[in-house]
């Protein structure tokens, strides 16, 4: 089995590889958005329903989540945005831009019940590795959405409202897909579905020094399923 | 057959990618960049040889070239890189600081005929769409090896010394592989090897304004092949 890391130890890989390691955010975003758009594909092709529905929180998480609308636009799927909380800066007005050029729609929050009944499959980029719970007033109402939908449901790197190191806790939502970026956190362990591993930027020696693994990604693959 | 367009063309797109799309430097690059080496990938697996000598230009054709050798480093091959002349600033350092970390080596250039000798197969990632012959005289050494090897040739956008609009002229270069990034300009009618077209980041309704196609991208796959 793959090597799980903490919250902690994830923030600081985070910070190195946009420190010590060089990296931009806008790379590691690309390829990490790029990733979860290729895992949803490999469980769910368009053939099989193109009408996604992406949930977009307010952090990084919420940027992947981007990222992977537009990659998904381009293999043919339908995507949809819900955007609560949306954040302002260079890097997410220019994911935001890119999607206006992509024709995707964003939804109101009035319309959300019905962007969750016409979906035919569900991203969650609500919230990343440093979440704590509980979530906040204005995420409760899409939270009990997520959490009571029948679609199948992709959560990226965390299942939101989970806390990252301990697990599910009082949450009710069961993703029925769970990407890990970079690496699974310590939450994974209480995650029953079809578990991906993304974020292919990691060298061997890299994840030795801080404990962790990097994946046998196959050929040119993004991502890596972890099979029980 | 995919349509074919000027570098006046190209650089008008680049712009606009850039600029009323939103994208990022970084996330082109970071796409082209894969894209290349998907292709080398496609017709030259780490089986066949692992030893790759990537030839890196001073501009953003240079900066493909090393994403590539990123991409490649993680897919099991040994990258080598010659940069004669090093461009600075935050992105090219970003990228030669990702390279460090994975420690991929540099060759001098007292070293580039034994590098040549010694590579499976050639990157040449040296010059883009804005290039103009003559080759500058800096150059006229690395073109002069890379002309004349019998090692599988890979050329980045445009086969480096090609006139990009008309072609070779006396240009005695001629790459086994060509991965055409975004669209394919008019010099590819002169290229004999195999095709590629990367750089999977255009709409539909994009390419048709500016009067060019989106290959039929299979699935989640980075390249397309253009098949005589």
């Amino acid at each position: 089995m793959i090597k799980r890391i903490s919250a902690q130890q994830a923030a600081r890989i985070d910070k190195e590889l946009m420190g010590t390691c060089g990296f931009s955010i806008d790379q590691l975003m690309e390829l990490a958005g790029q990733a979860v758009a290729h895992a949803l594909y490999r469980v769910h092709p368009p053939s099989k329903g193109s009408k996604v529905l992406v949930l977009v929180g307010p952090g990084n998480n919420g940027g992947d989540g981007l990222v992977a609308s537009r990659h998904l636009s381009l293999m043919g799927y339908e995507p949809k945005v819900y955007c609560p909380k949306p954040t302002s800066g260079a890097l997410f007005d220019g994911l935001r831009t890119q999607l206006e050029v992509f024709r995707v729609p964003y939804v109101d929050t009035k319309d959300l019940p019905s962007a969750f009944s016409t979906a035919d499959i569900i991203v969650d980029a609500l919230f990343g590795f440093s979440f704590k719970p509980p979530v906040r007033e204005s995420f409760v109402p899409v939270m009990d959405l997520l959490s009571s939908t029948s679609k199948p449901t992709v959560a990226v790197d965390i299942p939101s409202s989970w806390d990252v190191d301990n697990g599910p806790g009082d949450s009710k939502f069961n993703p029925s897909v769970l990407v890990s970026l970079t690496a699974p956190k310590k939450c994974a362990d209480s995650f029953k579905g079809r578990h991906f591993i993304g974020g292919r930027f990691i060298t061997p020696a890299f994840a030795q020094k801080y404990d962790f693994d990097v994946p046998p990604y196959e050929g040119t693959q993004q991502v890596f399923e972890e099979l029980n």
